[in-house]
């Protein structure tokens, strides 16, 4: 089908241009193993001072907030202002797409933007470039989106060290920014009036549909806690079955019950992605086992429900074995709905731009949800990943579709925009 | 009720003797965290040497074999001869009583032998003490008793090296043992007409009975494998219940079948000691699971049978998770029956010093078994270990059980040494 056939605004968004940027981009920050754009990194300040470059052109202002986020801003006639961002920043050994999409995909909005309305749209748009969305190097995952947002923890993260014992706020000082300061981001969101984010979907939903496309509903809650059952160490040729209290026998009961607690929900999912047995050598009956299990849903509801249910079975099973059992919260968010007129303009946006469109949470989270948390109307739209790989170097998308997608997310825009100006 | 009320032979063993031993031994060799009596090492050697000093008083001769066994020859009317013994070395922070209680019970029979007879029996009586039968260091058991039994692995062990990277060859040379030379420790076996071990069970079951002692049926054979289950690394978040390739839910449904594969069988163990996840993050499918399975029974088509059914599972639960699964031996070892006409005498001789009697197999390996795989009449007493511990400081037993073993195991000697000499 013809590509944006019923386009509401003149310009054409530079789609393929865009996708050119990305490889650039590839090519500048990119290894053998994968994109290697690690958050306060030289490679990640050499991407971002790259992409400062490609602004040069544009009739636009450029600053980093206090946190790290970078911001290119261009001034409407209404100060309201419509945001459209993602990041830049890579996991190790990351894809291609993973953020950096967003990014380019905004910056081919704002271009288009820019030339439609001569370098004065009718509300202001920004472009920001979160900092730290990956928590790769620290563990402090969407950094600068919970600074804008006023959700940051500077206590708690001060301490935070990377692999090599260095510190948080020694790495930060590195790249200009003071931990103690950036909670001053948070003066970015005035006039703040949507959010709007594209994303590879880094699942096989919309693959297993056969959609380039879909809206997203929301970011799912976390439940994520370590579970610790204490049986019995034993010798594994002198202690009979009945006489043992086999930590993993325990635990291999918990591992195949969440896949029931998960499935009594449409779109939940519970994972025990870590086990570890104690001592763990062949010839002894496991006397501790501890499994990790990560519950996501779009409903809190239905979160704690499943947290619930997941800790009385542990229980029961325990209590069966002839074990206990101990939970211990590694960490937990809530669950974070999309604006629903959002939503409904990007559905319609990926309707007009390929024909089908499907709406699904987001496993996964992202910066829009920090957003959003704030009080800012924001949604994303996510474009098929090739078997639903990301974070690793063969992350890949159909370029068909990320031309789709940022012809659809620029629909989005424009909508989003006349919507803005409307209030 | 009496100790050894029908004992046949004149004079009693001194039970009490080889338990003061066995404290002067712990004082001599073990610290805060248990036995230190690591075979090559100087407090083994310091054992052995303090065990040497306890002959003097006999009419014996001493000598260590090719392999560093210790060898104390009562020569008796008959060169045929009954071995007696079990090993001085322990595994590190281990108890006081595996393997040392059976050369202190060998001892106390050795003397109450010599002195019966005026240093001359109708029989020869020979304590043996085996190099190595834990293996604990460099990772090869039964070394000793392997290379008297002929089925020493030279080749195989050469290349082995402790924690350090200290080569076992080297260690063996410290202590004029020749890696090439070992199998000469096969002469010993000329004249050996029977072999008896005493030994703490290092499992619950007779105390689970209240049973003091119990007259042991053979080693169990083992399978031991590495099974690995290939899944999918996949989001956590982003991937539904119903796309998932969860190589942990194989893994776990295999941890649980092994029990039902085992209890079909009434001596049977199952154990799945080791599992691990990778990658074995909370956020990610568990993509590979490697698990350990230990299998014994001491019927070898019941073995056979057990190690057949766990394959076709595991295959089965693979191809219904979309995973696959590839096995591999670590090791195995087919079951060693004892003598039946040892058993018997064991049985008896049980009854006779405690009123009831029991059979089990064992699951533990021995030396013993080594003995049998020779050729060499064999069996074993087991004398309850509390709460079935061994391998640990708190390894124990009630000092009144380990009286009435050594009595007992002294009257298994009496009886074998006539059995032998009736041939």
């Amino acid at each position: 089908m013809p590509v944006n056939a019923q386009r509401t605004s003149a310009r054409r968004v530079d789609a393929r241009g865009a996708i050119d940027l990305l490889k650039e981009l590839r090519t500048l920050t990119a290894d053998e193993n994968g994109a290697q754009r690690l958050a306060w990194s030289p490679a990640w300040l050499k991407a971002r001072e790259w992409f400062r470059t490609k602004l040069r052109a544009l009739p636009v202002e450029h600053h980093y907030d206090a946190a790290g986020n970078s911001w290119t801003t261009l001034k409407g006639a209404s100060e309201k202002a419509l945001l459209l961002g993602s990041h830049l920043d890579s996991v190790p050994n990351g894809g291609w797409l993973d953020g950096a999409l967003g990014v380019m995909a905004a910056f081919a909005v704002l271009r288009r933007v820019a030339e439609e309305y001569n370098g004065k749209p009718p509300v202001t748009v920004r472009l920001v470039d979160w900092a730290d969305e990956e928590g790769a190097r620290f563990g402090r995952s969407l950094f600068g989106s919970s600074a804008f947002a006023g959700t940051q923890t500077i206590e708690a993260d001060r301490g935070r060290t990377d692999a090599n014992g260095k510190r948080l706020e020694d790495a930060l000082a590195e790249c200009g920014v003071r931990i103690d300061e950036i909670g001053d981001a948070g003066k970015e969101r005035k006039n703040a009036a949507a959010y709007l984010e594209l994303h590879i979907e880094q699942g096989p939903v919309l693959e297993s549909m056969d959609l380039p496309l879909g809206a997203v509903l929301g970011t799912k809650g976390v439940e994520r806690h370590l579970i610790t059952f204490h049986g019995q160490e034993a010798h594994s040729g002198s202690t009979p079955m009945n006489a043992r209290r086999d930590a993993l026998a325990a635990a291999a009961r918990l591992a195949l019950e969440i896949r029931t607690i998960a499935k009594k929900h449409p779109d939940a999912v519970c994972t025990m992605g870590s086990l570890k047995t104690f001592p763990g050598i062949a010839t002894a009956v496991v006397g501790r086992c501890e499994a990790t299990l990560d519950q996501r849903d779009l409903d809190a509801e239905v979160l704690a429900a499943m947290y619930r249910e997941a800790q009385e079975k542990s229980r029961e099973f325990a209590a069966e074995e002839n074990c206990t059992v101990e939970w211990s919260r590694i960490w937990n968010i809530a669950p974070e709905p999309f604006h629903p007129r959002l939503i409904e303009f990007c559905e319609e946006a990926i309707r007009e731009t390929v024909g089908r469109a499907h709406r699904l949470p987001s496993g996964p989270l992202h910066d829009a949800a920090e957003v959003s948390r704030a009080g800012i109307p924001t949604t994303m739209m996510f474009v098929q990943s090739l078997k639903g790989i990301s974070h690793n170097r063969i992350e890949d998308t159909r370029e068909e579709h990320l031309e789709q997608a940022i012809v659809a997310y620029d629909l989005l825009a424009q909508k989003t925009m006349e919507w803005i100006q409307a209030f």
